[in-house]
């Protein structure tokens, strides 16, 4: 049997201000806690650097985009170097002028950049305003090596996607790592708040099953009010299922927090094992998924 | 706004028992009776016209398949018409010689079969030797018109594929149904049982969730012992879960019950509006969902 040792993983929930230096600093501080935790791959919340700015459109805020490489990476870099961890780093992509996106950079022990994920669903709903500011990705749907195996990087929309988890676990993923940043429109929350948060959950659990993997997802925290809104209450609830979708880890809290979970590669072999998913796929069948809609019937 | 009345369907978990003369005729009884509860979509458990034979491989068991039309849907194609109700009719489809398959039958509301679906991803497990009783089917992923709209038939293991639902809710299916024969080996129970029955539930609610659609799984109950074996358990539990996956309707016993639970177009209407995930798939990119692996990176 192939033999891979566990391994730790740290789950950075942070509640990013808007000042950037602060929250790449606040984020280099925690990726290290996490390493001395025992976190061998670490993950930061989708757009760690800077407040939510979706919230509104207004051209100003695609200064806050930046190269990769650039200024959070090589700030990550740094300490992914030092603890020799592989660190997921969530940056506003500036790739050309008029042309950005939502990503993330896979940092590497050695400090270098293993791999990029350009966020591939982009929602458009009030309050999260993304297509007007992200170009949809155009790199497909990848796993990335690290010392204890691949992991898949996906980013918060792509969440409610069957088909970006199945393909990044096709692409050899033990753990789909969800860098998020979703919250509850504080006037929704008594009514909604619980069912949204629980689907939210639910569906990411879902994948797990259905592919034989962990998922990991790590959301952003805090209240954060745009002029004239109500703003958005991110609700944190990051969290590591297991391949079974058992919940492994999840936050205590509402606010900053590092949750660690361990990644057993004798987990998913026995989960596997025993419910042969992937053996029984009928590929031969699939081939209407890339269709919209099925309308003549 | 499109506009659809609310309707009744009706999930008859039943027990059944080694005559297949008596099970048919329980489940003409109790269709009836979930007709007479408001059910207006009945919707029967996987193969309730026999034990579950797959627990061996015994080429005996062939002599319980029938043809479609057969007895099985000529009995209940009298109750939809009398009741003028749409009932799903699972049955061990004799195709020709040495060619079977795990199937439901669709019959309208004038006593006519709709459709057929066939079981198209087929497990293997100790216990559940279906790869020897049945060829994968041969007919895609369907949905069928009935009076309130068109709704979907899966079976079983498929409620472990999102490919499955994705492509059934595609065909414009407001529930999608899944008549199962899941169950406990008594052995694993203790240990393992709630932690296996909670995936069933989650795997389905995602496929609810990502697809805003209902989803209906309809289980047989009770232990079924064959000789020199423990036998296994089926673990009832059916449930009826709304677009969002918030369950609606779930069985109260571990036995024969009649679960009715209401569709409501405006419901789905609703989800699908404020979570649109239909309008963001990226159905350029999900080519590779059609490979077994992907093993050159």
């Amino acid at each position: 049997m192939e033999h891979r040792d566990p391994f730790g993983i740290g789950l950075v929930q942070t509640e990013p201000s808007s000042d950037r230096e602060e929250n790449i600093a606040r984020a280099v501080h925690l990726a290290a806690e996490a390493a001395k935790g025992g976190a061998k791959v670490i993950c930061l919340p989708e757009l760690f650097g800077s407040r939510y700015f979706c919230q509104r459109e207004d051209a100003r805020s695609f200064d806050l985009a930046e190269r990769i490489p650039g200024p959070s990476t090589e700030a990550l870099s740094k300490v992914a170097r030092e603890r020799r961890v592989t660190v997921i780093v969530p940056v506003f992509e500036r790739r050309a002028a008029g042309l950005f996106h939502n990503s993330c950079a896979v940092i590497g022990p050695d400090g270098e950049i293993v791999g990029v994920y350009r966020k591939m669903h982009i929602p458009d709903d009030p309050g999260y305003y993304e297509k007007y500011y992200f170009t949809p990705g155009d790199l497909g749907y990848r796993s990335f090596p690290t010392p204890f195996g691949r992991v898949g990087t996906l980013i918060c929309w792509d969440q409610w996607y069957p088909e970006a988890a199945r393909l990044s676990a096709l692409d050899g993923a033990s753990v789909l790592f969800y860098p998020s940043a979703i919250g509850w429109h504080p006037s929704e929350k008594a009514e909604r708040g619980e069912e949204q948060r629980d689907a939210w959950i639910t569906v990411q659990r879902g994948h797990a099953i259905s592919n034989g993997v962990y998922v990991a997802a790590v959301n952003r925290a805090g209240l954060e009010s745009a002029p004239g809104s109500e703003g958005i209450e991110f609700w944190g609830s990051t969290f590591l299922v297991d391949p079974f979708g058992v919940v492994v880890a999840r936050a205590q809290t509402l606010g900053e927090e590092i949750v660690v979970g361990e990644i057993d590669p004798a987990r998913i072999e026995e989960v596997r094992r025993s419910w042969p998913f992937l053996r029984d796929r009928r590929i031969d069948s699939y081939r209407d998924i890339d269709r919209r809609f099925i309308d003549e019937r």
